[in-house]
C-alpha cells in the first residue's frame, strides 16, 4: 500500500514537472510528508529536486527532507544551496540533526553556516560536533527539562510552562543538584498526579539510568531498549547533565546496526551500497571475497597433496561438495547465533565455555545424523565399507569442527575488541572449508590405506 | 560495565540466599530495576526466583519483571502463582503487556484471571486478545487522548487534566469526529503554544498517518521509523480510532525482526533458541541442513558422471573447493543485500530487473577478477592452458550465476508472498553449489577434450 502510494506520487510529480504545473506541484510539496517526498526524490534528477525543494514553504519541512536524504545525495544536493538558505533551514531543525548533516561538509562551509545561524543554535551545534558521530555525545540533543531537586511540583509545572515550551520531547523531568549533576528523574505525568506542594526530591526516582558522552551508540540503544525508556540522559565525566538521546534516534541506530551486522557477516562491508554505481559496489565487495579465494587456494594445495590417491580412487572427489557444504552451513548457524547473541546481550564474552561446549554438542549430534545418512548413500552407491566410513566420519568431524570454529571465532574476536560480525563472516567459512577438506582426505587416506 | 554490574548483582543475590538474609534481599529486590532483575533471574533456580519475587512490594514492578521473562521461563514460573496474585499484578500493567502474557496460558486460566481483574482492565485485555499477536491490533494499547475536533486548546488542557491522567504516553492528541473517526492529530506541546481559545480543528494536522488493526507489525514498525513518530494511531475498518502503538513496542519489533531475518538466512528458523536444551536446539536446526545435504548429494551425482575424466585428470578435483567457495560467497552477498533491501524498503518487489541486472553486472566484474587470479594460479601449478582456462571460466560462470540466483530468489519469493529471508538462506547456497560444480565439469570436459 505504502509502495503503491509512492509510485503514484512519483508519477504525478513527473507528469506535473513535464507540464510545468507549478501551482499543483507547490500544493503537493507542501501537503506531502517529508518522508514520502524523500522517497520520490530518489527517482528524480538533481535539477528537478532543486526546483521542487524551492516550492516548500515551511523551513522545518525542508530540514526534515534534508535529514531523510542519503549522505551522497545530500552532498550533491547541498552544493547548489546558498549559505543563507542553509542557515535559515538549519535554525528550524533539531541541533543533533544539524550536526549530523554538516559534519561531512568541507570545514569552511561548516564555519560559514555556523556564523550565519543564530547564536544559540550554532553554539549547540558546535558543541555536538566535538563528539564522535557514533557516541552518545554525537547523537544527543542538548534540549531537556532539568530542575533543582528542591522545587515543588507546582513550581515545576510553572517553570515548564514558562521556560521549556521549546523542548521537543518533554517526557522526563531531570533533577539536578547545585552543580548541575544528575540526581533523579520524574515524568510530566507524575507532576500532575502528586499534591502540588510536594518537592521534586520526594517523588523523583533516584535510580536513574544514564550514559556518558563517549558511550558507544550501540550501547545507548541497548540501554534504551532494555529499560523501555523514551530518552536516556547523557552526562559528562563529572556526571553533569549535558543532553538526552531520544527514542526516535535509537530506532534508527537499531535498524542501522542490525543491517550492518547482516551485511558484515555476508562480507559486504558495513554500509548499504545499493545507492552507489556498479563499479563502486564491485570495488567494495571485492576485498571481502579475498579470504575465500585464499581459502580455496589453500584447500587446493591440501587436496593436491593427495593427487596420487585421487587418481586411484577418483570417486573421492565426488564427496567434496557435500562435506564442505554441511560444515559450512552448520558453522554459519553457530556463528550467526553467537554474533546475534552478543549483539543483543544474550551472551557475554565471558560465557566462552558454556556457549562453545553447547555448540560442540549440537554439532556432534547433527554431524552424527547427517554423517550416518551420507555414509549410507556412499555405501549404496559404491559398496565400499572403507569409503562409506570415511565419508561418514568426515561429515561428523567437519560439522563438529565447524560449530567449534563458528562459535569460538566471534567470541574471541569480541574479546580482542574486533567487531565479531565483520571478522566472523569470511573467516569462519574459509577456515571450515580448509579444515573439512583436510580431515576428509586424511581420514580417507588412513581408512582406505592409500 | 553493564555486564559486570549483572555479575556482581547475581553474586550478591546468591550469597544472601545462602545466608538467608531476607531483609537484605528485600532491599535489593525493591531497589534494582526490573530489567536487571530479569537478567539475574535467568541464572537462579525456580524456587529462589519465587522466593525473591514475593519480596517485591510494588505490583507494577512485579509486572515489569514478568514481561521481561522469556516465554518458556514465564510459563514455568507462573504455574506456582495463584490466580488472585496474578490478577492483582495484571491490573497494574499496561493492557497490551497483559494480553501478551496471558495469550499463551491455558484457556481456563486466562478466563479465571480475567474474571478476577477489575472490569475495565479485563475488558480491554479481552478486546486485545481477539487480534493476532503480530498485527497492530495485537500490540496496540487502548489508552490514548481523543477529543472532538471543535474543542478549544484551553478546553483540551482542562479535559486532559481531568480525564486523561492515566494515559501512559501522552504525546499526541487525536481529533475525532462525531462517529469517533480519526480526523487529525496534534501534540501536547502544540496545545500550550497556541492561544487558549483556538479550536483544535484550526491547529491540528490532518495528514495523520494511521494503521489498521490487521496491519502486520513489521509494517507498523516501518511506518513509525519512517515518519519519526512516537506513536501511530490504530483504526478499525470504519476508520474509528481504537488504539495506539507506541514507540517502545516498535523498538522490540525492530530488534526481533532483524534478528529473525539473520537467523532465518543462516537456516536456524526464526526464533532465538539458545534458551532451549541441546537436544531441542539440534532438532530445530536439523531440518534446515537438509537442503544442503540434498544439494551435496546432487553435486555428488553430477561429479560422479565425470568419474572417468577424474581418474585421468585427478587434479581437477583440487579446484572444486575454490569454485564452490567463490560462488557461494558472492551469492550470499547478493542475497543479503536484496533481503535486507526488501526488509528496509530500499527495494520494492517490482524493481526486479534493475536489481537483478545490477547484481549480474557486479557478479561478472568480480568473477572476471577472481577467475583471472585463480586461473593464473592454476597455470603456474600445472602449466596446462586448458586447465587454467577451464578453472578461470568456471569461476566467472559460478560467480555470475551466483549473483543471479542470489538476487532473483528473494525477489521471487517475496513476490509469491513467501518470506524471502527464510527461503533464501538454504536455497541459494545449495543451488549455487550444484550449478558451480556442474559448470566446472562441463567446461573442463569440453576444453580438456575428455
Amino acid at each position: 500500500m505504502q509502495n503503491d502510494g509512492n509510485k503514484i506520487l512519483i508519477g504525478s510529480i513527473q507528469r506535473l514537472l513535464r507540464r510545468g504545473a507549478i501551482s499543483h506541484l507547490r500544493k503537493i510539496m507542501n501537503k506531502t510528508h517529508a518522508a514520502d517526498l524523500s522517497v520520490a526524490f530518489r527517482s528524480l534528477p538533481l535539477a528537478s529536486r532543486h526546483k521542487l525543494f524551492q516550492l516548500i514553504e515551511d523551513p522545518e519541512k525542508k530540514g526534515a527532507l534534508l535529514t531523510k536524504m542519503e549522505e551522497d545525495a545530500f552532498m550533491d544536493f547541498v552544493e547548489e544551496l546558498n549559505i543563507d538558505e542553509m542557515a535559515e533551514i538549519f535554525e528550524h531543525m533539531p541541533t543533533d540533526d544539524v550536526a549530523d548533516l554538516i559534519g561531512p561538509l568541507p570545514e569552511d562551509t561548516t564555519h560559514s553556516i555556523l556564523e550565519k545561524m543564530k547564536r544559540e543554535g550554532s553554539d549547540e551545534v558546535e558543541g555536538l560536533l566535538q563528539y564522535p558521530d557514533d557516541t552518545a555525545g554525537g547523537i544527543m540533543v542538548p534540549d531537556f527539562i532539568a530542575l533543582p531537586e528542591d522545587v515543588t511540583a507546582a513550581e515545576a509545572i510553572g517553570s515548564i510552562q514558562k521556560e521549556h515550551l521549546h523542548v521537543e520531547m518533554p517526557f522526563y523531568l531531570y533533577a539536578v543538584d547545585a552543580y548541575e549533576k544528575l540526581v533523579g528523574v520524574s515524568s510530566l505525568r507524575q507532576l500532575v498526579v502528586v499534591p502540588p506542594e510536594t518537592p521534586l526530591r520526594d517523588f523523583m526516582r533516584t535510580d536513574v539510568v544514564s550514559v556518558k558522552t563517549d558511550t558507544d551508540q550501540e550501547e545507548v540503544a541497548r540501554i534504551v531498549a532494555r529499560y523501555d525508556i523514551l530518552a536516556v540522559p547523557v552526562v559528562d565525566e563529572t556526571n553533569r547533565l549535558v543532553g538526552i538521546v531520544t527514542v526516535d534516534d535509537v530506532i534508527d541506530i537499531i535498524r542501522e546496526e542490525a543491517a550492518e551486522d547482516m551485511l558484515k557477516m555476508a562480507g559486504v562491508g558495513g554500509e548499504f551500497i545499493e545507492g552507489k554505481s556498479v563499479a563502486k559496489s564491485a570495488r567494495i565487495r571485492l576485498p571481502w571475497l579475498f579470504a575465500s579465494c585464499i581459502g580455496g587456494i589453500v584447500a587446493f594445495f591440501v587436496i593436491s597433496r593427495f593427487e596420487s590417491s585421487l587418481s586411484r580412487f577418483s570417486y573421492l572427489a565426488a564427496f567434496i561438495p557435500v562435506i564442505m557444504g554441511m560444515g559450512g552451513n552448520v558453522g554459519t548457524q553457530s556463528a550467526t547465533i553467537v554474533v546475534r547473541g552478543l549483539a543483543t546481550g544474550r551472551f557475554q564474552v565471558m560465557d566462552f565455555w558454556p556457549v562453545v561446549s553447547r555448540e560442540f554438542a549440537i554439532g556432534f549430534i547433527l554431524g552424527a545424523f547427517y554423517g550416518g545418512l551420507i555414509g549410507v548413500v556412499a555405501q549404496m552407491r559404491y559398496s565400499t565399507a572403507g569409503l562409506a566410513l570415511s565419508v561418514g566420519l568426515s561429515v561428523i568431524c567437519s560439522m563438529t569442527v565447524a560449530t567449534l570454529v563458528g562459535s569460538m571465532a566471534p567470541l574471541l574476536f569480541a574479546r580482542a575488541n574486533i567487531d565479531p560480525a565483520v571478522a566472523t563472516g569470511p573467516f569462519v567459512t574459509t577456515a571450515i572449508d580448509i579444515i573439512s577438506v583436510f580431515f576428509y582426505f586424511e581420514i580417507a587416506a588412513t581408512l582406505l590405506g592409500i
